[in-house]
This record gives C-alpha cells, structure tokens and sequence, in this order.
C-alpha cells in the first residue's frame, strides 16, 4: 500500500541536498514538535525556516492546534525567532471559521473549544457560545430543551481544557437534530512529549463527542486535505510543495494525500522506534525523506 | 451472519407463550430502559420479574450501571415494586471489584468513575484514588510526574459526571506505563432517551480515555461474557436462560455470546424503527424474541 523505505537526509550527498532543495518552491510546515515544543524553539528550525525564506521559498505554517488566532500564532512563531506573518499560518481556528462562512452558515456554533476558534469564527460574524467552564450541577440529568440555544446549528469541536460532562450532553443534544452540523478541527490524539505526563489532544474530545452523540465530525485539519483546496487559490504546484511534520497519522498522511513531497523530523510524536513499526506495519503512510531535527538540514548545505 | 427474523410474542398462541416460559429456569434482566427509566418504573415490568419468581425460576439483575453499590442497587428495585436481593445485581461496580480480586491485584486504582465502583472497590480491599471534581488549572500543561500517585497499578473508567481534562491527563499518563492495567465497566454511548436531550453514557469517557492512552480497555460489561464466567459457579445453563434487555448492542449482544436466549423490549434504547435497521444491516445481532414492553407478557398468559 504504502512506500517501505525512506531516505535518510543526512545519508546524502551534497548534490543530492541541493537536488531536494531545488525540487520545492513552497514549504508547509507543522509547528509544535517541528519548530518549538510548547514555548520552546527547537534549535536550529528558526534558522532553517528562514533559510527557505532567504531561497525564495513560500513558506506556510500548517497546524492543528486551534488554541490561537492567526495573529497570535504569527507573533509567537516571531519571538522564537521566525519569519511569520498572520497570512502564513494555517491553524484549524481560522479554518474553521473560513469553511463556516464559505458555506453560508448564519446560525450560531455551539464551541467545545476556546477563544482561538471563537475570535476567529467572530472576526467573520458567525456567533458562538460555550467557551470557558461549564460545570456539572447536582441535577444534571434534569437538563431539559430550555437549557439548549434554538439558534445553535453547529457543533464545533476544538481544544478544550474546560471540556466538562455538561458540555458532552450539549454537543449530543445539538447533534441529535440531524441538521445540526458537527465540525472538528482535528484528531490529534495528543500533543507531542515533552515529559511523561501524556497530554490529551482534541481528539480525545472528538472522540467522546462522535460516541455520544452517535455522528462523525466533519475533521478539518490535518490528516484532510482542506488544506490543499484552501490554498489552491495561491496556484499551489502539489508536486513542488514539501510538507514537514513530526507525526505520519496526520502531517505526512496528509501531504501523500495531497500529492506533496513529505519530510519527517524526529523531534515531536513519531520517533524513530516509531518510524520502525510503521515501516513493518504499513498502516500509515512514510514520509519521503527523514532528518532527526530539522536544523540540522543547514549543516548538510554549508 | 446474524438471524434476520424475530417472534413477535404479542403474535403467539397462549401455548406457545406458555411453551416459552418453559424454556428458561434463570432470567437475566437488564435494568435501565427494561424495568425503569431513572427513577420511574416501567408499569408492568415488576409483576412479571415477580411472576418469573413465583414460577421458580432465578433472577438476576445484570447492568451496565456503574454508579451503586449492590445494596442500594437492590433498594432502588425493591422501592420500585421488585422483589430483590443485593447478591442478585451483577452490576459493572460489583464486576471490577470482583475482577481485580480475582487476580490478585495488590496496587491502588486511578478511579475515572463514582462511589458505586469505589465503595466497590473498598469492600474487597482495594484502594483508589480520584473520585469527584479534579478541576483544571491555569497551569495544567506543568503537571508533573510528582502529581501521580506511584503506587497506582490501574486505571477503571465507569461513569463519571466530574469527567474533566486533568482526569484525562492522569489516567493516559498513568497507562503510559505498559504494567498498568486499564478496565473498564461498559461502553455504553448513552443513557436510554427520556427526553430530547442525550444524556452521554460510560462509553463516551472510555473512548476519550483510549484515545488520549491509544490503548484498549478490558470491558467487564455487557456485551463482554465476563457475567457468563462470573455466573458459571451458580451452575448456570446457558440454554435454560433467558437475557431481557433494551439494546441490540450490548444485552442482546451479551446474550446471543453467552448462547443465552434473548427477549427485547422496546422500552429504552432499541425502538422498532432501530430494529428495522438492525434487521436490514445485519451489523448487530436480532433478539429471539420481541415485546414492546416486558409487563405485556402477563397479559399473554392471563
């Protein structure tokens, strides 16, 4: 099904760096794991990123988090050390909100979620409840209709650290009119390790939601490939495009999907013992080529 | 695959009906949506569990139901008209307790769930932590390894209203451990519809939890045969026992594994049109036989 091997960067020659570089003009890349873990640059990707810049490359940061507005995201990717502008980045709060107002939705979004998706889904006039705490009473199960908003028509799905039972019984409740819409941003099953505390992505809430309220999200960051078709109107090349990204269940399931050229690193999700398995296992898709860190990649050109 | 015909009772001869009474010694009821609704009973349902005793034959009360102890498991019954003993309920609370006991588990248990599993859990010498509000902080992306307790050894899911992002921080961290085990009391999506609104069922937090873990619970609960093992020391004659449930996917289920014979009700989850479905889809398994309502069968012998 899937592609066995993969091509180790570093194994290259010079030329051959220099050919791979050459193959691309616009650059995708996922941020946590590949850029920074949670505040923290990872050494040497800024300098790369930038680098791609400096080659006259287009370069468009790609990621599921929804936690943040784009104009956030482009400054925090700029005090660790990038070159970003609110434009480049493709989170799932903004996509969200693009898919929303490019069908025509005018009702209101009942948001698992926080104010990344909600300043987002605002900024193009589309209405939201539900952000913050919503915390389970004694008699929650006297819950009745007069407790849901008759205006809701969508259940939206992003990172939630507030998720809460009451909240699990109001996306169901919304989701059983069968006209309700039911968006996600992602699957993620977790954010990338940094210690051995395991943190729950959103697509443990998705999950929760799909099971409760029998129905299957409509999931529109990575591994779909809403991307492509959103950035099809910048005359996106898929065979001159390289997706970079930490894990192969959603960056580079996505870039194959997409028909990109795909790239792993080694510093978030997938590791190397991974990258093993997956190859024996040829459930998930392999990326193209492999570099332990992406900042590594300027050593192979200098 | 499965059958593709059901007897409808309301249609049979007196004889007949006799003839089936005949068939089983050992009734295995399910509870919510067969003999109650929360806290309303099922007119009708109490004098023929009643009727099944004057006749001889065993009674137990199998449920998915997480949230009692035994005992007030039997009081709610008795308060609603049923004849009932504590060592009757083979409740998902009771099941875990038993299960953990029965291999010897000496470690403590991070409980997702209530009283019903603790108190459970502390009749048979096992201690558990977690139960009630674990609220999110500010901070909750720095918890620590020094937040878990070491000498938990598993993780059980059960219902749990208080459900809340740190919960599924602890539990995926704690069976990021490979030794730690990981039950669950039943995946039940949702509770049976009382009203418009979806009141989200033990399944939902146990696929959170699995997703957040990647890893797969043991379900002691319906359909899971643990009951059939469990019942086995009673001397229990599958082809003499009868399961009575509301849902296709977990007692008929449960039933059809155990070769149990199986009666739907139409009281709770499974309605006739689901049925229907269920009979053209043949993903789920059909009951021998069918009743709207389980206190219609007294009137088929009177």
């Amino acid at each position: 099904m899937f592609k066995s091997a993969v091509h180790n960067l570093e194994e290259s020659s010079k030329e051959q760096v220099q050919e791979f570089l050459n193959s691309f003009d616009t650059v995708l890349s996922d941020c946590d794991g590949v850029l920074w873990i949670n505040n923290n640059a990872i050494p040497g990707s800024a300098d790369v990123i930038n680098y791609f810049r400096k080659l006259g490359k287009r370069v468009f940061y790609v990621t599921n988090n929804s936690t943040k507005v784009r104009a956030d995201f482009a400054l925090k990717a700029q005090e660790l050390g990038f070159i970003a502008e609110p434009e480049e980045i493709l989170s799932t709060a903004y996509l969200v909100a693009h898919y929303l107002k490019g069908i025509g939705f005018k009702k209101k979004v009942y948001l698992i979620g926080s104010n990344g998706v909600g300043d987002e889904l605002k900024a193009v006039g589309i209405r939201h409840i539900g952000i913050g705490p919503d915390q389970v009473k004694a008699d929650f199960k006297s819950m009745t209709q007069s407790d849901l908003d008759p205006e809701v028509g969508a259940v939206v799905v992003g990172f939630d650290e507030h998720v809460s039972y009451p909240k699990f019984m109001k996306a169901a409740s919304y989701l059983a009119n069968d006209e309700c819409l039911f968006v996600a941003t992602n699957t993620d099953e977790r954010f990338p390790k940094s210690s051995t505390i395991i943190v729950p992505g959103t697509g443990t809430l998705v999950r929760a939601v799909e099971t409760c309220s029998e129905r299957k999200a409509l999931v529109l960051g990575k591994p779909n490939d809403y991307v492509r078709k959103f950035l099809e109107s910048f005359g996106l090349d898929p065979a001159r495009t390289l997706m970079i990204g930490d894990r192969c269940n959603t960056d580079i399931e996505f870039g194959v999907r997409c028909g990109f050229q795909t790239l792993l690193v080694l510093t978030g999700v997938t590791s190397t013992k991974d990258l093993e398995k997956i190859r024996s296992e040829q459930k998930e898709p392999l990326p193209d080529v492999v570099l332990p860190k992406l900042g590594n990649l300027l050593n192979l050109v200098s």
